[in-house]
């Protein structure tokens, strides 16, 4: 696959940026002030994609997502909460969710199984199912294809920004729109979708073939960063496509689809990075990159090792090329390597070459880890593999947000 | 096995408490002022068991001791130097290493294999192996039996206390007395020893059933510990036996055997503890018993996420009872369980029964959240099995350590 080729277009906009998608963002009181409740609505009926949490305890919209995706490949629109999660609150949690379903359809006369439900917040709290209810009619009447802006801000908990993203691009004699909304920013860990993330296209595709494109590009955005290493409850990506692009459409694994897959890393990844540069207090992106590896796989372990260390990220928050700390995490990530032939960079700045020669160099360093993006490279220099992952810094204010986050 | 039946009482003193034990502490100018090599001895010689750091880069010292115990099943003397770890340093490290061992040798008129060596530090620096030097020689002259206390200050790195245990007991017809000190507080993770402990004790015992017990005591103990997750280059458990208390050698599996082993549990479970308290910037102990599991090991792997979860870490450390962390981290553990008949309790008071029935009182969960140590209990009500798992709070203190360690 080259993913790279497509010429793709960043541009100003989000959810509502393809084609028949409109959407909306209120405030209905679970949250003091800030917008709660969000609307996305495909109009025609989108096929749908979607991953869903790897915890054990599943929150009740994952529950009734999953049945939902069962009954039907069509969705028309996605009602999402932030400020409580819904989750290990039993059959009133359940019902709760069908109810938010239930007033979805009512409102936009859809059928009961073309609509999708998400909550974000707090965990073991029961809705305010009243003031949900209301928020999901006053969103339903303000839907515009203007609202992806309100919608992502609605989504958001510990955020401190708001994250969309919209891209162009031609394909099949059309062009294509993809447009996307996600939140963190804590409970980030690989294994599934580790947050929320909602992508929108005009583009005609089988619901099939977008699946397998969300199952990979998830794989390699949204599993591949980490915030505290911790794997929520409520974590889902789902993918809209409703056709209206006109391009021909997307049925079997040929051109296009590697073209339109390659569109869609693109904004998994743009998502998924934006998701780690947010993470509680961080104050810095880092993004390990592991090559030479026998396999993706143990490059993938071994970047993931590094990213989850507490001791890496305080590191590169104090700036200080701490390189011990990285080959350490290395050695304990369970991957089999020769730890002298192993290199590691931080911005292109070599600090240790094979055999454990030092050349690190403490000014350049310093001013290096000065910058904002972190770029750890280790070299193993077995093989020809290599994986990304993204972290942010560990920060006091990390602590600080979670030490009062329920109070 | 009864290992809680044995009778032992904690006395005051330490590694140098059994009979026949000398130590040392002295400044050789690795770190500014602290002392930084510790020396301790045997005479006569005492059968040693270890257990060495499961990661894949090994620290000199490491290297150099399982090169060690193959040579010799004895050990009449351990050189530890803090401030620098000897690690990645290379064929230089290694030559070091050996330079301690054969000074140590030399000092005291001792075969080199009965020698063991450590280091605990920075990584990827060299030693000022001639300060080193100079300063075994300067300890070899100062062994004493009064020198516990000073070997105890003498391997402290970030740890803010020094952590030396002494027990004896009746066993085999003499009077047995153990003695420990340990060393923590930072890059601290289950898989192995975690951190560098040391053991003596004057009874009569095979090295074969000594290291047996070690392995054993050490997996529900050190190898239950997290502060970070970040498992060290470095660690080792060194347990050493002279036989001077004159008690019926231990060579077999017998009464004395599982005394003896219950004994040697409780220093190390004792030792972990205090290890766990005094994490980088910690300020309560956690401790983490997840019961009614199907086997020990999942019952572990439970504990394990729990404690190392940043997000339950922080919120102890804000004396929130926000058991939704709790059961999120049970839920991505890996391991198989009912969510809805999951209970959990804050040292004895219940905040969440199965069915997800919450009887959080809010008010209580402050009172009891403010003490020193919290006991997170899960009871997964499945099955007969538990597991302890000890770590600390994480703080703004954890993250001001270790964003300046080097500098």
């Amino acid at each position: 696959m080259n993913s790279s080729m497509i010429a793709l277009n960043e541009i100003p906009g989000g959810i509502t940026s393809p084609k028949g998608f409109t959407a909306a963002g209120v405030h209905c009181g679970i949250r003091r002030k800030k917008k709660d409740v969000a609307l996305i609505a495909s109009e025609p009926p989108a096929v749908v994609a979607g991953v869903f949490t790897t915890n054990k305890v599943q929150a009740a919209p994952i529950l009734v997502n999953r049945a939902q995706v069962r009954r039907s490949d069509l969705c028309s629109a996605v009602v999402i909460n932030s400020g409580n999660a819904n989750a290990c609150t039993g059959e009133r949690g359940l019902n709760d969710a069908w109810a938010m379903v239930r007033e979805v359809a009512g409102a936009l006369g859809l059928p009961e199984e073309e609509v999708l439900v998400s909550s974000t917040g707090v965990i073991g709290q029961y809705l305010p199912i009243d003031n949900v209810l209301a928020g999901i009619r006053a969103a339903a009447a303000e839907l515009s294809s203007d609202g992806g802006n309100d919608a992502a801000l609605a989504i958001m908990t510990t955020d401190t920004y708001h994250k969309e993203l919209a891209v162009q691009f031609e394909l099949g004699g059309a062009t294509i729109t993809i447009g996307a909304m996600a939140k963190g920013s804590g409970m980030i860990a690989p294994n599934m979708a580790t947050m929320l993330g909602f992508i929108s296209t005009d583009a005609a595709i089988s619901g099939e073939l977008l699946t397998e494109m969300l199952r990979s590009g998830n794989n390699r955005s949204f599993n591949r960063i980490s915030v505290d290493g911790d794997t929520s409850t409520n974590d889902m990506v789902l993918a809209m496509a409703n056709g209206l692009a006109g391009n021909t459409p997307i049925v079997e694994r040929n051109e296009d689809y590697y073209l339109f897959a390659g569109a869609l890393d693109y904004v998994l990844v743009k998502l998924a990075k934006m998701i780690a540069r947010d993470g509680e207090g961080a104050t810095k992106l880092i993004e390990v990159l592991v090559k030479g590896a026998a396999s993706e796989e143990q490059a993938e372990l071994a970047a993931r090792a590094v990213a989850n260390s507490n001791l890496v990220k305080t590191a590169i928050h104090g700036e200080d090329a701490n390189w011990g700390r990285i080959i350490a995490a290395v050695g304990y990530s369970g991957i089999d390597f020769d730890p002298e032939a192993l290199a590691i960079s931080l911005n292109e700045l070599p600090v240790l070459l094979p055999n454990y020669v030092i050349v690190l160099d403490e000014e350049k360093a310093k001013e290096t880890l000065a910058a904002d993006t972190i770029v750890i490279t280790v070299d193993l220099n077995q093989g020809g593999y290599q994986a990304k992952f993204w972290t942010c810094d560990l920060t006091k204010d990390y602590v600080h947000i979670n030490a009062s986050y329920r109070s």
